[in-house]
């Protein structure tokens, strides 16, 4: 079976985020006086041929520590679907 | 009240992602084997002060639509929570 996994990859709450900013600043001179913050990360989706969705789980996880995410500087969340 | 929307933006389905097919070749270099196919995309997390969740909505896809997708190219979804 193929799973798809969505892995949301943000920058840790601790750090700046300096493309965040320029796109708040952006805003501002557009007039969208409601947002306050912003902060930018990847969306990453991933077709996943395996068994059961834990399995498919355990794979994107394996896939995002390795290759998708710098733990240094972000944190990830995947949703299997 | 302080909402959070989540945008997600992704490149359209019609069209090839570049960067996706190169982080699919990473997978492969790295002995993934179950992975079939990667794109990848932005998720944009936006602090929006507002009086109602359908309001913060409202204001999310007006920027989702101004400047942070690019309707060409790609398609955005917004989540608020």
């Amino acid at each position: 079976m193929t799973f798809t996994a969505q892995v949301k990859v943000m920058p840790l709450k601790e750090l700046l985020d300096p493309q965040g900013k320029a796109v708040l600043g952006g805003f501002q001179n557009l007039g969208f006086s409601g947002i306050r913050d912003v902060r930018i990360g990847k969306n990453i989706s991933l077709q996943i041929d395996a068994d059961t969705a834990e399995t498919a789980k355990q794979i994107a996880e394996e896939a995002a520590g390795k290759l998708l995410a710098n733990p240094v500087m972000e944190m990830f969340e995947i949703t299997i679907s």
